[in-house]
């Protein structure tokens, strides 16, 4: 099963044929490491689409005729789905074939497939690209997408070390840092750096809407809060699924946020600009610190990435 | 007084040689407005840095010598230092010189103003560019920083429309688009789009920097994470003025945003999907609505912008 240098995949299914499924498709095809990929979804145009832009070879409406031939099954869809996805396919896969997800939660992804699977299957490699843009859809998709990206791996006991190396080396085949973690560490880590982020900048966004100077509010704004806000046009539906799917862990950062922002308003309050330096100051060291390190800030933004 | 087209000004004082009043004399060099521009600051060998790169023409450490022969003064220090400037140049610039300022609050600078002079000069036109990257100092300014962007302009009462006229024709001349606004209700406007953005950002890094995970957090972060956090590597100093001098609008606005941010908070403890994407639908539609109708997005990012 496990794959050798150089050699391709047969036959990759791709559940979900958005800007991360649509990626890993094309990711895949730029490395020269699959021979055919099929593709399932639910909007027939967006599957079309799909396949006049080269992202997948052939579609299907019905997710069996998708999978059954399939030795690698990407499930790129909604975190909320995920166990919908598995009972669908379960009795039509096959034995060796592995089973890989990119959802933004991993702990309810491995309950999902224990489950559906009564254990979780061997063959089933939970794991989450660090990596996205606010765009949705397969027109969004862009083949260097993971590229210098965090692939995390969470398998569980029952996983198969040979399928989670197999998952692994594809990752790396595409360019991406691949780091194995435990799926509750990894949903606390990304509650801080990603889905309180996304919930934050939602709400600022949705409470200056409800202001008598909307209008007037948005036109005045700067390149700062273009930034600060692009997470906010990210898809609600899925990020519904997301806060959803890892409500405790979300729950413990916020609430760590809203006291320390207590404290911030209560410095404002009483005119304690030494309080606010101190945590401005901290808060810039890091973000410096995180970003010397990352070399991140000299990726291109979104908008300029090719399509 | 009033600038006539094509007309160059003689002597520009720029109070403040960093990424503002630096891109301010370098967008004037280059649209060919001014024939020499003397540089003040507390910092020698960034006034030096200033000279090297030809953003002035000279430099004192004693801002008499930089205000007495200037036909405008360009005060781009930090917000809460703008009296003390004011107070120090008030014997000593001619008669006929116009004042005007980049800082980020208005209201207090008018008041420091009306302080300083006993009433607001009537040659002192208070500005706000909206403009500017995270970064900070004489290397990172240049000379397109203001081009199709807003610059709000407050004067007073007393304020002689000519002078009004003369700043806001300059700011054109270097692509700016001018607006003009009361004091106060400028304040109200940027607390929303600007200051509670940076306050909502230093406050979250500040926050995961104190977790065991931090270092984690950091390594683990996506490209979401970073533009959300830009803004959080602004300087530290100058956003402890701003948020201090605009106090009152600020606190109104977290006030609002900690009061919905608790009903988001709640609906997760729910696990009230539709309430979370009814939030994050309407955070959605008025950020596109905004990026579609500003073009904004197209941007090129701070460190893409040249320096």
């Amino acid at each position: 099963m496990s794959l050798q240098p150089g050699q391709s995949i047969k036959h990759l299914a791709i559940i979900g044929v958005g800007l991360i499924g649509g990626s890993f498709a094309r990711a895949m095809r730029s490395a020269d490491m699959v021979q055919h990929i099929s593709g399932y979804g639910r909007n027939e145009s967006n599957l079309k689409t799909a396949v006049q832009l080269d992202v997948i070879d052939d579609y299907s409406l019905d997710i069996k005729d998708v999978v059954k031939d399939a030795d690698l099954i990407f499930i790129a869809t909604p975190v909320g789905s995920i166990q919908k996805i598995l009972s669908e396919i379960k009795d039509h896969i096959k034995a060796d074939a592995i089973i890989t997800d990119a959802g933004s939660t991993k702990v309810n992804v491995i309950q999902a497939a224990e489950i559906v699977f009564d254990k979780a299957p061997e063959n089933f490699v939970a794991g989450h690209p660090i990596a996205g843009t606010e765009n949705s859809g397969v027109e969004a998709s862009f083949a260097t997408l993971y590229q210098n990206h965090r692939v995390i791996l969470t398998p569980s006991n029952y996983t198969n070390p040979e399928a989670v190396k197999w998952v692994s080396d594809l990752w790396k085949a595409v360019g991406a840092d691949v780091l194995i973690m435990e799926a509750k560490h990894h949903d606390q880590v990304l509650a801080a750096t990603s889905h309180l982020p996304h919930l934050l900048a939602f709400s600022l966004v949705n409470t200056l809407t409800t202001l008598d100077e909307k209008q007037e509010i948005f036109e005045n704004a700067a390149g700062g809060f273009r930034d600060f806000t692009r997470i906010a046009s990210s898809d609600p539906s899925m990020w519904q699924d997301i806060c959803l799917a890892n409500k405790d862990a979300l729950l413990e950062h916020l609430e760590h946020f809203m006291g320390d922002l207590k404290q911030v308003k209560s410095a404002l309050e009483k005119g304690d600009g030494e309080f606010l330096k101190q945590v401005f100051q901290r808060a810039k060291q890091s973000r410096d610190d995180f970003v010397d390190k990352s070399g991140s800030e000299n990726l291109p933004p979104p908008n300029l990435r090719p399509n």
